[in-house]
């Protein structure tokens, strides 16, 4: 293909919103005010299949210059300048934008233009020799550090020279003169850093500035970054060279930025902050005190007019809270960026409905704008800030939730607190494995260093506990006991503090837990949530039951809870479930009834074993009946005996050292060496590998006829009293379709049986677990003898990647996490190219044998919302997941049946 | 479909031998007899379609009746007599034939045709009133068993009772007028266990004999055979009606059955039994003394003459060695059945090549005719049986080669008696995971019970250990300590006995073992085999020879060896390996090398890791030195470290235990307290599915780095010296392109550095396991970076299945061979439909990425005959197996690339 057909470069003129793709996220937006004939600062953008073609070909389109160039010149006529002119010199800013914002690649350059012969012009026009020499400075510092690889060190001691020897403490203080010293300091070390002048010549500069944005595409940290956000690594980035104009020049100039609305609570209203005399980095640096964005009303009427005007114009035009960047250069307002405005999860609900109310979008709309990640948080218990808290310092919120508790810097330390009954705050630098029984003890976790793919905060996540990482200011001692906070303030261990692990905030003292209001909702209806809160509270509750509604309404795919008991059960109901989708057994050989089990493990005799059994029966059926009459009316999934027989025995090593620690005194212990013997010969050296589920029930004859008896005689005396039971019968860890058909055989015939004997009618389904590869693969033939497939999607990745979920989050997540090796642990979301293949090819295959194949998933994945969208694209009846998921997977399920919700989740 | 439009009957004269799958293989041999003009008594074959519709449908077809009372009259033409004639009665028998040999079905029922009135004519025509009621009694007693179902105990009381009344010991001495009172008092049983009187209408009896044969397609034992020999199930049997001739009609009468050639050894020349004044069922079940066939050759030679001739003509026609069954009826010669003769696997190679010198087959179907099995029994030591050695009882070769040891009845003492240095036999009735410490430490195997598929039998061969499993002949006490045998001798523990696991023979004493010709042969040539040999067993080792060259010549699939060290490496060039598939390093970290590993696992600084890796890397280049020598010229594949960390740490419960009991004793024990917690840090719940493999090498910087400078510096070694070093660097456990594009940047990185820095040429190539079905399932994106897959099938099998082989097949494989889960454990030989399905799916999809994609198999199925048929048609380049399983490999390669070998596996 010939270069010159190829167009690379558009005018801010020409493009759109919807060139995200073509123009990166900030050069379509900028095109997108420019039509709407806001005031912009003219300026081109240089398309991602320029970058793409230097990246694949390493060197830019032939002509892209000569493109490049043509802009130039019309951009020159809007500006009424010229770049090099030295007159009145047109200064430009480059700066990068690819499709999804990105951190680790080149930001930004500024005032490319100046040179020796410019700076003079431009301290001329804007009367400011300071401003135009410490312009000139700062560029080439840039410059030299991010297109020339000049390591930037060099220039900052330079410049703390410069500032010392001139008697001072801050580099604003230096005269012209002293900046014109460092210029020519500046100079000198990139001739001898680089072999070669700094480019004087503005074109050169420019040239030499969008091909480092370019390169810097492929920056390890940018593709660290695109790995472990799943970005594909061809999409390039486009770059933007807009007239630069300045927020810096009097009391008449100004910088700021602003939101639509309040993105903190929603609130109608616009909300921001400015700054006089200053310029972007300024504000963002925070070295300033600014002003609330009301003080510009006093300061320049006019300019805070049109200000307004255009934000409601924004928010009419892209019908979404709209964060802003402006400046104000001598009494004229230029738009620098808009883009959709971040937002808590609070406000998204708040915002989403209200512009519902508005007429701005509809309720299909307003639920894409929306997130069950997003509801999950609103679901966390969180601190009731209504008394006032101090702030000690902010993290990253790395596992949601509100934790209190004294400091403890070690492990053992959490332990021996938990077994006193006390809470603990776990504050170490980073985390290892070997931090784990601490991890376990503590109720919450913070970490000085460290991200949200930190050992802390993926390990915290899996267990469900409230993790801060990464605070950064804190400075941990540990032999000294103590955290010595930015101020200096020094906490120490027994000290109680608060960490909310939604907002990375960490406060002083115990804070009272507020419950949250959208799970009083859920829990108790609107006007249970409405009670005695406040009208923010009562909005939200407001949205989110709109939203939710609407979810029910639209959505295909089913929503079940995991429930084990009653209790479970109730809860299930009340958070909008339409059955249960897995009900364990496993707890019904514990606590009371453990030794029953071990009377069954030990039994010598098929007699013992039988005794055993008849005493299991009753305890079971009473069980079943229980979660049989909450769910009247609804499937209950049932699934037999899933884990390996040893899991009811004590530990082979505490076991062992008890016996030998026994012998040594010479004290009699005949049951324990039984039990030892037991204990051994149960022993596997991979117990998830192992005697277990469906293995367990054709190698033990009578377990499973007597969960399947249990199951059929609750659900008689269930009919007996006019109920309406629906029990299914699943069969867990199937590998082959033969394994399944000897126990359907055994559990049909049990059915037939008891259904004779009682006089009820039992046609219950028989179905079985697909957390296996091999049932997967073989799903054509499972389905010819199962009536439903529940994808247990848990056990699934564990053999699907080889991964035992137990050893691996703790000992390398994290750095997989870190590698980029994926993006987020395939245990929280369905990894889609592996296990969710075979989820498909399950759900596919078996479906093409039986069409009326029941599907669903029951692993933690079920109450993931990213999995959710995957499992409704993949044709599954329902997703069954904890009670308390239920609600953000009914939502997850009703964005999914949107008809464009992948488009609408990478806005 | 018209039933009418089918044909269900065909007459013996209609078919032949290719029929097998319309006829079954005695009716399509017997139609094959026919046709060739042997003297085969006149008969029809109702064929497997009227099995499967009678199956399908519930009834047998509308027409079946008159087309077998039509086939019925042909054959009442041929015989000159009819059925059911009061002059001269047609008598026929009945008996099922599919197209695989089958135990579980219903057999035969003989002499149909016989009722009250037709008796007193046989009697009258043979001249043999007792012969006559006999055979009435006895039909009815079979008929009343076999199609009435009525149980054949009542019957067996009434014929004692019978025999005791009349004074007698045996029920051949009674007289006429007794045999007439029992038909009648067996009459009367059957009317009334039935009630109904035994049918009198001879061709009610046929129709009625015809459909018990269908039905008893389904009995448990039949379907249970089926799964385990993966038979299908809708396959259906044919049954075959045929004149009744008879062999006891006095001294010119009789019947034999006979081999074209001797099924022992495979010499020339006919090989049989012979009992005058017989039927056939009294030559098999061994209560007269039979005579060598030559016998007959004095007794009636014209007959004899007949017979050989027949013989010659069978096997020139068949083109192979034939066992027949014959009858002679009062000095004519009838055949009954001829078949493909079973054969050892000495006989199997010898025959084959005698029949390529003989002109009859070519060597392809020379090398049809033997198998990768029996050339791996070929390979087992043997007793050395030339000084004669008494045969104690004999029971099922379960896993072959040849043990001798003490008798021990419990797994302590075989540990005892390993640990005093002394070979044991473990004697059990049968085994269970109780006893897998007493079966790792016995030499050999020996139950009471149970056959191949025992837990014993499983075991063993998972170990690779001899097993004898179910003599039961043998009566074992262990409260005595005693085994007698049939004869009444008594062994006690601590006798000497051998065991031979190929043939199931037990020996008294200690027997001599004599090495494998055929091993000599693959070590050493032939000339070194054929060295104080005798003549068979030149003959065979020459056999051998001739196929071995044949199957190199034609296969497609190259086989390599897993072999680790240099003495393993030469073997492997003498078996005939084209290259090492996989070289494991984990040797190389073990020895007086684990204090390295120690000190590695440790290590509390990065410099005292790296101290730990210099001294490791001599260490390590050594070893490659060493294989790449070896090996010059040849491909060896290296595997980077694979086991977890904590497999060089002492066990966790063993250690626990010491520290505890130290602790107890008051005994100072620093070192064990510090490696007990560096023990518990690295335990794993699950190490299968831990930190090994790649993780550990992405996880413990320096570790991979290490491994592969040693290899690259090896092999500038070994280029500096004038070799061809080749090796491959394969990645164990991926399960992500990610994971390995880490490594991969990281070994090229140190490769291309060592060979920078020795001015070598280091072009090797880099690939993966393929050992995790998510490695599978994304094979297309692995394929971007790998040069080549290995497929691990043994982990691959463990993690698609769930089974951890360690635990599995010791606990409940055997219940699932039992019960027709599988028919072979799939870690013995490929699972086709789940294991397999990812291998195929792997390799198209990486080959569709990459074209030149290396292919092969490092599994222990490598090794396995059926497996290597399937890597075959699965496209992989090669097979890589331990070095005494090449010739095995290379054989089941040759057959492989038949064209029609699939076929051929089925005759």
């Amino acid at each position: 293909m010939p270069a010159s057909d190829m167009r690379y470069v558009y005018d801010f003129t020409e493009g759109g919103m919807k060139q995200k793709d073509l123009l990166g996220g900030k050069g379509a937006n900028l095109a997108e005010m420019t039509r709407m004939g806001l005031p912009v600062p003219p300026g081109f953008t240089i398309t991602t299949d320029a970058c793409r073609h230097f990246l694949t070909e390493g060197a830019p389109p032939a002509d892209l210059s000569d493109q490049v160039h043509a802009a130039l010149r019309l951009l020159e006529q809007q500006a009424g300048r010229a770049l090099g002119s030295e007159s009145d010199p047109l200064l430009v800013s480059v700066r990068s934008g690819a499709k999804f914002s990105m951190p680790g690649m080149m930001d930004t350059v500024l005032d490319i233009g100046l040179n020796d012969t410019t700076v003079p012009a431009v301290a001329e026009r804007t009367g400011d020799a300071h401003f135009a020499w410490d312009s000139y400075r700062r560029l080439i510092q840039m410059f030299a550090k991010t297109v020339l690889g000049v390591p930037g060190g060099l220039f900052e001691e330079a410049l703390d020279r410069a500032v010392r020897d001139n008697g001072l403490t801050a580099d604003v203080d230096l005269p012209v003169a002293a900046l014109q010293e460092l210029v020519a300091e500046y100079q000198g070390l990139v001739l001898r850093e680089t072999g070669a002048e700094f480019p004087q010549d503005p074109d050169r500069q420019l040239m030499m500035a969008i091909l480092a944005v370019f390169e810097s595409w492929n920056t390890d940290r940018a593709r660290l970054y695109r790995r472990q956000e799943r970005i594909p690594h061809d999409l390039g980035t486009a770059v933007n060279v807009q007239m630069m104009v300045f927020g810096n020049l009097g009391e008449d100039s100004g910088t700021g930025v602003a939101f639509t609305r309040d993105p903190a609570t929603g609130a109608s209203g616009v909300y921001g902050d400015y700054l006089a005399d200053a310029q972007g980095e300024d504000v963002v640096s925070g070295i300033r005190n600014t002003l609330p964005l009301a003080a510009l009303g006093e300061l320049d009427p006019a300019a805070y007019q049109q200000l307004l005007s255009i934000m409601s114009q924004l928010e009419e035009h892209y019908r979404d809270l709209c964060d802003i960047e402006f400046t104000i250069q001598e009494g004229v307002l230029w738009m620098l960026q808009t883009r959709i405005g971040k937002r808590t999860a609070a406000a998204a609900f708040r915002i989403a409905v209200h512009l519902v109310d508005e007429g701005l979008i509809d309720m299909d709309e307003a639920m894409r704008r929306v997130t069950g990640q997003q509801l999950s948080q609103l679901m966390f218990p969180q601190f009731d800030l209504t008394q006032g808290a101090a702030v000690l310092t902010t993290g990253m919120g790395a596992s949601p939730g509100a934790a209190t508790g004294v400091i403890v810097f070690d492990s053992e330390t959490a332990v021996a607190r938990a077994a006193g009954g006390e809470e603990s705050i776990l504050v170490r630098r980073e985390t290892n494995p070997d931090d784990l029984p601490g991890m376990v003890a503590a109720a919450g976790i913070l970490t000085s260093r460290g991200g949200k793919t930190s050992h802390a905060a993926v390990v915290a996540r899996g267990m469900g506990k409230t993790a801060v990482c990464g605070a950064e200011e804190l400075d941990i001692d540990y032999d000294a006991g103590t955290v010595t906070l930015a101020g200096g303030e020094v906490l120490r261990e027994g000290d109680t503090i608060s960490i909310d692990g939604a907002s990375g905030k960490v406060y002083a003292g115990r804070l009272p837990v507020a419950p949250s209001a959208v799970v009083k909702y859920f829990d108790g209806g609107i006007d249970a949530a409405y009670d005695h809160a406040d009208a923010p509270t009562r909005d939200l509750v407001s949205a989110v039951d709109r939203i939710m509604r609407h979810a029910d309404e639209v959505r295909r795919l089913g929503v079940r809870a995991n429930a084990d008991t009653a209790e479970d059960a109730d809860r299930a109901r009340r958070m909008g479930a339409g059955g249960i989708g897995l009900c364990r057994t496993e707890h019904m050989f514990l606590g009371e009834r453990k030794h029953l089990v071990e009377q069954l493990i030990l039994a010598e005799s098929v007699a013992e074993r039988e005794a055993a059994f008849a005493e299991l029966l009753p305890l079971q059926r009473k069980d079943f009946i229980r979660i049989l009459e909450r769910m009247d009316g609804l499937p209950v999934t049932i699934r037999l005996l899933d884990p390996p027989l040893h899991e009811f025995l004590p530990d082979l090593t505490e076991l062992s050292v008890r016996v030998a620690v026994a012998e040594q005194r010479g004290e009699s212990q005949q049951n324990d060496l039984r039990l030892l013997a037991a204990v051994r010969r149960h022993h596997e050296a991979n117990p998830m590998l192992g005697l277990r589920g469906v293995r367990l029930g054709l190698v033990l004859p009578g377990l499973f006829a007597l969960q399947v008896r249990a199951i059929a005689e609750a659900a008689c005396f269930r009919q007996r009293l006019g109920g309406d039971p629906r029990a299914e019968i699943m069969i867990p860890l199937v590998g082959s379709v033969q394994e399944l058909e000897l126990v359907i055989d055994e559990a049909a015939g049990v059915l037939r049986s008891v259904a004779e004997s009682h006089g009820c009618s039992l046609q219950f389904p028989i179905g079985t677990m697909i957390e296996l590869p091999r049932a997967a693969l073989t799903a054509g033939q499972i389905a010819e003898a199962a009536e439903f497939f529940s994808f247990g999607t848990n056990d699934l990745t564990q053999t699907t990647w080889g991964f035992s979920r137990d050893d691996v989050e703790a000992n390398f997540f994290s750095a997989y996490l870190e590698r980029g090796v994926f993006g987020v642990s395939p245990f929280e979301s369905i990894d889609e190219a592996g296990v969710g293949r075979l989820v498909r090819l399950a759900a596919d295959e078996g479906r093409a044998v039986r069409p009326t194949l029941g599907l669903g998933v029951c692993g933690e994945h079920g109450g993931d919302p990213d999995s959710v969208g995957f499992f409704d694209r993949a044709g599954l009846d329902y997703v069954s997941c904890s009670p308390f998921r239920v609600p953000v997977a009914r939502l997850a399920a009703g964005r999914s049946a949107l008809p464009d919700s992948s488009d609408a989740d990478t806005r």
